[in-house]
């Protein structure tokens, strides 16, 4: 009996502890802890209350804030434009920066022995789960204003976003110049199908042939072209 | 005046109009029906207010309340399951299904002159967008009764879900004996890593070697190999 309520005390003193230490990241008071402590339980573990399940709904919870931010956000803009945009908010490694940010990894590290390795992805899935966390304590409202107040508002520079969003060619051209190599958009193809043209260009960087990419629109190829040979040297 | 006066009283027949028509699918009365008459204009229209970005919206939300439906349903299901499960409830051709129940067609051709084709995506587009009409219109609380009410408990049937979900193998069975053709799961390699083991399966259908797989359950190697051959021959 006396082991019990030593175990109990034992137990509320680290739930009191745990949940001051959220509601100084949250900012407000989480109820049920057990939420918390389960989005902390990185998969790799195996154990059947890991955190994969509140990452799943998290992923969806933070994507459809992220995209009624964003709709309101830009009145004007198309869904090809909304897509993308929300795609570098959500993206695993803004994800990770993210968790960091928040000092997940003490909480996820809490659970571990010395022995463990974590995936590259637990820390931005545990962001996730952590707001799966959430929106099954707190409901729809709280979570939405958590990640516009606490995350997008604080955290996401969407002005930077919008540059790196764009302009891959400039930034494939300030990563050549930086390391003197030429780069070249080679147009190896120019296809007339229907009334229009299909243009085939390819990126050669320093000699060597990196991606090719097709589209009806020249602009659009290099600038996909850009993208997908910044992703490899990167 | 006289015309502004009859234009008006025009648009207000017609908006009550719509408004009943809609009360009788939606189950609540909307309240701006600006946002559900451009739910109902297709993007082939090109017009800047067009339904593409409330798709988006609507196509978010319904992810969301989709994925909490689940999450409480299954709650000893991991998110491989889940993920797969809603994939197969907000997949195109549900929500064209789904778009024609709610006669949404009726909306869509309403808006166009005889000339015009839809898109094949266009009933699921409209009906995703309703679904962001809806958010906006009335808030996360309604569109989540909406979805679940009226679209899932109405028109979903998770249990046949789960029989498709699981038994590819049984499937491509089936496949194999209506066109009389020899099939076989060949374990291409069972390889030793850390304490387990992975299996290579490879599709043989006909004599012709289609899809390989490989997993730490043979079962699971088969029911994917099998998924993925049938992608590919449907």
């Amino acid at each position: 009996m006396l082991k019990l309520i030593q175990r109990l005390s034992a137990k509320n003193s680290s739930d009191s502890k745990l949940k001051k230490s959220l509601r100084s990241i949250l900012g407000f008071s989480p109820k049920n802890i057990a939420l918390y402590r389960q989005a902390f339980l990185h998969s790799s573990k195996k154990e059947s209350n890991s955190n994969e399940r509140l990452e799943f709904l998290g992923d969806a919870v933070l994507g459809a804030v992220v995209a009624e931010y964003l709709f309101k956000l830009f009145p004007y803009k198309d869904e090809g434009f909304l897509t993308l945009l929300r795609s570098k908010i959500v993206n695993g490694q803004s994800l990770h920066n993210l968790a960091l940010k928040f000092g997940l990894d003490n909480y996820l590290k809490a659970n571990m022995n010395d022995t463990e390795k974590l995936k590259s992805s637990a820390y931005g899935d545990a962001f996730e789960a952590l707001i799966g966390a959430i929106y099954l304590d707190k409901g729809f409202l709280v979570s939405k204003a958590f990640i516009i107040n606490r995350i997008i508002k604080v955290h996401i520079d969407i002005d930077d976003l919008l540059i790196t969003n764009e302009d891959y060619k400039s930034q494939l051209q300030i990563y050549a110049q930086k390391n003197k190599l030429p780069l070249e958009y080679k147009l190896l193809n120019e296809e007339q199908k229907g009334k229009d043209k299909i243009y085939t260009i390819q990126v050669i960087l320093n000699g060597k042939k990196y991606v090719t990419f097709e589209h009806y629109s020249k602009r659009v190829a290099e600038q996909k072209a850009a993208q997908l040979t910044l992703e490899k040297i990167r």
